[in-house]
């Protein structure tokens, strides 16, 4: 349980929270004493409710450290993530849209070039596109091991994932992944005995694999990692009583949000108008809802300051949309910073934006940006205590002691 | 390992950090509504890497805790002091320059005064100066015991250190100082099995060195306090992945540095000015680099506020020198705070200013002072950050997690 002197102060509300995460929101200026791109970003809206609302800046996982989406997410819903940790395998898996149940086993799976004797010439299969990996992924949704099912997932050019399903399956084994070249890929070995049969089951699997890639140029052969599990996250109904809906894009963000027991609302479209729709098509049925915005990252990963901005701007005009739904707690932040300056996650700590009407003790800021967060009356604060921030303001905790 | 989180995630780089320190920096004003020792300093070098960069305020141990010298130090370089400590004997010996290297065991020693029973008249001696202990220190050094060697290094007035090298040593002794007058001081006696013998080959050197002091008025015994040995402190290397030098005047922070593996430049003169060309002659062989400026501390420990204010803008001057080495991250801070006006270590929170032109992100703070600490964007947090927030300036970690 994350916070477990938090369990036995739940009490029952009708409030209803919103955490509203721009994937990457934190950034730098472009040049020295300019705005970063929240700052530059015209968002009306947010500015009001940074007027009425308090602000701060929140660290995702410790000091200096720059978190992966995953990590980062987990910190957001109040999990540390030193402490859970979610699988690469099963990480890649939920990326891709795979369901990973317990007891299943979810590997990463990178295609390689071998050469004549079987030793790896490329661990990228020279790094092949997405449209040529995509048969060879359909080829592997072909092979059968008796005993067990598989799911295979393209990722992105050279990468996919892998879910086995069966009996007293363990996640318990090495990389097949050398790390160099010039030696053949392992083979699939347990580190523990419990995990032996499953070890062999992913060997069979390996093999017809590469039979089935045998006739490739570059990709005839495969390494796969981070074999993991479902790592049995408390769920957002035991750590905070909270029904909880998550509305993303993304697959890998409904799979993150679905480890901890939200239910993941399908909907059609990618425009954060879109979200907030269907925001509103879920209102009744849920306490909570995570709704998360991916571009702000993408624009910002490809150093596009003034797109990210506008994705930040275009978010702000779709704003009164999900006001008009009169949330009790909305908190606007994002999972991690990624300045477009840096063109990648920084260690940088998050703007925060805590939004209660009826509650929120207001600072003197009126304007939701980096330097503003930086004065802001919520401080500068772990990550993790977004969800305790959330309920309070939602009124969902009794008095701790007489 | 001070952050065990850090190390996996090190990566290969060639940038630059400097971490200076000035002793004892944090101030307070001498009259209400006055400025700090920093803000009262014409400090034009510093207020512009204040505009560039960002401040803020970092508390070496814990709120309202004033440290000591070594634990300041050691929760600067990233060790909790309370989790990791340098034995009393330890510290008083690099303190003035004895090595301690690991399994011998090292003491703080006071001359004492003894009556013609041998009790204790006098726990200093009568504070006798210097001039009266350096020559009686002389004395011990002579003392030879079987199958081990003895250093001896005067500190200050009545106190001096000593280290016994031999096989087998182990420093679980009780202090010989009865913290009291009237009754002799006590034997040394071990409190773990392992150490009687090194017990007993201390009592052997006390049993000479009363002989030895014999002929004098005052300082004619002798206690000893602090057994300590090499603390085994994990090394810069190992725990940040960086080749460190420190560059100081005084032996103390020397040893403190070389406790956590950085290597002590040796260099002329005592001025800023010959501490930054030290720092432009090792320039090419280090990673990292720990300065140390002593002066601010001992004006502060004087009541010297001019004089502090005047050290503090001589380093300002110097600073073009260290500035033009172009360091990738520069941190000025202070290990402690020495207000003059209290005339000893203080509590507060010390001004720290962190700079790094690539990828820093500015607060509104453009002077480097208290008040401007206080409201920049780094916020409030404990001197153990300093390293990570180095190393993620420097890019010289990799992403936590997927």
């Amino acid at each position: 349980m994350p916070f477990d002197y938090i369990p036995p102060l739940l009490r029952d509300s009708s409030t209803k929270i919103v955490l509203l995460v721009m994937d990457g929101l934190g950034g730098l200026p472009i040049e020295a004493g300019g705005p970063t791109e929240l700052e530059a970003a015209q968002t009306p809206q947010m500015d009001k409710l940074a007027a009425e609302g308090v602000l701060g800046q929140a660290t995702p996982i410790r000091t200096g450290i720059t978190p992966g989406s995953g990590p980062a997410h987990l910190a957001l819903f109040g999990y540390d993530p030193l402490e859970y940790e979610i699988g690469r395998g099963v990480l890649e898996s939920v990326g891709v849209g795979l369901e990973v149940r317990l007891g299943d086993v979810a590997a990463r799976g990178n295609f390689c070039s071998l050469d004549d004797k079987g030793n790896i010439s490329d661990r990228r299969a020279g790094r092949i596109p997405s449209e040529e990996a995509i048969p060879l992924v359909e080829r592997l949704k072909s092979i059968e091991i008796p005993g067990v099912t598989t799911e295979v997932r393209h990722v992105k050019e050279y990468r996919f994932a892998v879910v086995m399903r069966g009996e007293d399956l363990h996640p318990e084994i090495h990389d097949t992944d050398p790390q160099r070249t010039g030696v053949p890929p392992l083979q699939a070995t347990a580190h523990s005995a419990a995990a032996e049969p499953t070890a062999q089951l992913f060997n069979q699997w390996i093999s017809k694999a590469n039979q089935a890639l045998a006739d490739q140029p570059k990709a005839n052969g495969m390494t796969l990692r981070g074999f993991s599990t479902d790592p049995r996250l408390p769920t957002f109904k035991d750590s905070y009583g909270l029904k909880a809906a998550a509305i993303s894009v993304y697959p890998m963000y409904k799979g993150v949000a679905s480890l901890v027991g939200m239910q993941v609302i399908d909907f059609q479209g990618e425009a954060p108008e879109d979200e907030f729709s269907a925001l509103k098509k879920a209102w009744d049925d849920y306490d909570f809802f995570f709704i998360h915005i991916k571009k702000t990252d993408s624009k910002g990963e490809d150093g596009d300051f003034d797109g990210k901005a506008k994705i930040i701007e275009g978010v702000d005009q779709a704003l009164p949309q999900l006001l008009d739904l009169k949330p009790d707690v909305l908190i606007i932040t994002g999972d991690h910073s990624t300045p477009a300056r840096m063109k990648t996650h920084s260690w940088h700590p998050v703007p925060f934006l805590l939004w209660a009407p009826a509650v929120v003790r207001p600072d003197d800021q009126n304007t939701f940006g980096e330097r503003a967060c930086g004065r802001g009356g919520l401080g500068d604060f772990p990550s993790m205590n977004t969800l305790p921030l959330a309920l309070a303001h939602a009124g969902r905790l009794e008095k701790f002691g007489a």
